[in-house]
């Protein structure tokens, strides 16, 4: 079996992501919230340099970047995101767009393969002001409600003022052409430490687990710190921290063998120390790639809010924010991925499911649409010590193009 | 025994009370942060009408309001704050206020009174910034040190910078004159129910309560909320709610009859839905008239914040924030305040502790101090559906005057 070309260049690549990790630095990784003068400046830096990888570049009316090719033949879609959670890693989102541009570098050039790679950068993956809103865009999920609604979670701020702002206000927003592209294609860090602890160099990702969201509010009466007796109290913040704790003891009994649940943030109102609280509000996750295994979680918070409702102190209210089906990732791409990975990672690979969300799990209810993975060190990510090895990032980009080479040239097993 | 005179004018008394609730008027309430625009507004307010009772105005470089008579004779001190919570009620503060400015009004024009009332509106009674930051620095208690680390707790903005924003830096800082004043008189709403459930007018304060308050920080590992299993998460979050309900399980065995406890606010690090909290944080409040209590609660919860760093899991610390000796009222006052009550509210009056902080017990720690309480409806405060009714607010004003000629002419029982 003769060993296929690659002409990635890792130093450029290392470059290009540090270029990335410049613009918003923070401690080690970057702040670079959706929107924030940083990220913008990133979507700019990226479209210069889309021309170079004979792409034509747009930055549209939600903020994605989108590369298009003018070559003949079939187009393979590729990319990530540019934004950051706050004060995050420098990895999570810009790997994936830095390998698209290699790829398309590589690719789009070469004269030996029959297609493109076209290039983009999703817009507000991390949900600074919803979930996956570039990527729903563009698979036409998102409507202008949703827009009009959608305000950044840490500022209050409208997404249509941010947009004004920045200037992309009245920009059309871009949408997938019907049989334009073979498949989406996306890199990312692992976000766990499967890869790392067992020596491997590449996930390559089955399915995208699917991840449920949840506001759960409690109604208690507001009253004074000092002059209200504890036994007549409606304490909000009370009954949430009950709440939270009967969840850690009930869940596990109902939950699969990979659920995993979060509160993420907590609200008591109005949060003065000499004040009880008469609001409280907590926002909880539920991630897991059986459905079933959700529908039974749910079912039992709802149980759990009624019980305490009826005990008659606080009402609770539970508010579905965000539902998730698991996505499947195609098998051609999986075997693509693989493929490459004997080629190129000394077949280091394995298949997993991804635990977190992605925008490949948008695109795969519209085309075919693959992941890999790179090892994360320590399994660390949202995290400013997120960081991967530049020898596995090389790697994983040599693999990423080898893989978008196979699937334009219809190669998806080794050979 | 002669009915002593009256000229309080109660519709001049509501109607001033209702002047301060039309500046930073929320819903039925008011919403007045130290410093905010509606905060100084009532104080210039207050300013203009001193003269009005024979005062000299003065805004202290701390935000307090001091009006100064020239009248010989002993003078009595009265007054209580004009900033209120967030989003809370009208009276809270204003009422105490308003009730010093009649009494000055009446008393200090009154050929047949030797002496006179001067009236205080201390600063940021509610701890925005700190806690009773005016009386302290009134007393002497608050160094510029405090002032340079004071911060407001909900914006995040320092004291310093706010007292430059409203043009008080630079200004002195008035301190008590030693012998200047033969005490110091405060009325509030009883912020309870207990006058209100017994057909009560007046409470007589016989002691405040003490507040201490800490603030508990949990760290754990931040963490990707899908690829960090349950199992071996370090959530800061879980941490602080099991410490709650730990809290709740625990103290009822060794807290006194009275004791409060309060967790006013919880904040999870980042905040994000898809991230795993690395540090939580709650302010936490206990309060109690016996501070042996006090010292048993606070080291049970030196234990319980052991015992988890134990765990291996989280680490707990403990900050204390702020401890408050519990203030006796002095003697005399209160038997002014009864003999009054017995004039003038058909001696419809009890004597009861205050639950809640006053700047009458930091005001005891250099002079006699006094408290009365009037009805509040429903025992509800620090909420915009706090209420009196204008018969008991009239009632109170009319005690409270008669309180402070007592205290003037010395006659203390009735009489």
């Amino acid at each position: 079996m003769p060993q296929p070309l690659s002409r990635v260049d890792g130093v450029r690549v290392l470059a290009d992501l540090n270029a990335l990790r410049a613009i918003g630095t923070y401690k080690t990784g970057v702040h670079k919230p959706t929107f924030s003068e940083p990220h913008m400046r990133s979507l700019q830096w990226l479209a210069e340099q889309l021309p170079k990888a004979e792409l034509d570049a747009a930055i549209d009316g939600i903020g994605n970047v989108l590369g298009s090719s003018s070559k003949s033949g079939p187009k393979l879609l590729a990319g990530s995101h540019l934004e950051s959670q706050n004060y995050a890693g420098w990895l999570d989102g810009p790997l994936g767009v830095i390998y698209a541009l290699e790829a398309a570098r590589v690719i789009n050039c070469d004269p030996d393969v029959h297609g493109a790679v076209e290039v983009a950068a999703w817009c507000d993956e991390e949900g600074h002001f919803g979930h996956f809103l570039g990527s729903r865009s563009y698979v036409g999920a998102l409507t202008e409600a949703d827009i009009d609604a959608a305000r950044d979670r840490t500022t209050g701020r409208s997404m249509r003022e941010a947009l004004r702002d920045v200037g992309l206000a009245g920009r059309p927003r871009a949408t997938v052409e019907p049989g334009r592209h073979i498949g989406y294609l996306e890199a990312h860090i692992e976000q766990g430490d499967t890869l790392e602890s067992s020596g491997l160099a590449i996930g390559v990702v089955t399915s995208i687990v699917g991840i449920w969201q949840y506001r759960i509010g409690f109604a208690g009466e507001q009253n004074h710190a000092g002059t209200t007796r504890m036994a007549i109290r409606k304490d909000a913040g009370v009954a949430l921290t009950k709440f939270c704790v009967a969840i850690d003891d009930r869940f596990p009994a109902l939950c699969g063998p990979r659920t995993v649940w979060t509160t993420g943030r907590i609200t008591l109102d109005p949060g003065a120390p000499s004040i009880i609280p008469g609001h409280a509000e907590m926002l909880f996750q539920i991630r897991d790639d059986d459905p079933e295994v959700i529908e039974r979680l749910e079912k039992l918070l709802r149980t759990m809010a009624a019980e305490v409702t009826a005990q008659g102190r606080c009402s609770v209210t539970l508010e579905r924010l965000r539902t998730g089906t698991p996505a499947r990732m195609n098998a051609g791409f999986q075997d693509a991925i693989e493929a490459a990975s004997a080629a190129f990672a000394g077949g280091r690979s394995i298949r997993m499911p991804s635990a977190a969300g992605h925008d490949a799990q948008i695109l795969s209810t519209v085309m075919p649409a693959g992941m890999l993975f790179v090892p994360s060190i320590g399994g660390i990510s949202h995290h400013v010590l997120e960081n991967t090895s530049d020898a596995d990032i090389v790697t994983g980009a040599q693999v990423f193009v080898e893989t978008c080479r196979r699937l334009l040239k219809g190669i998806l097993q080794g050979g």
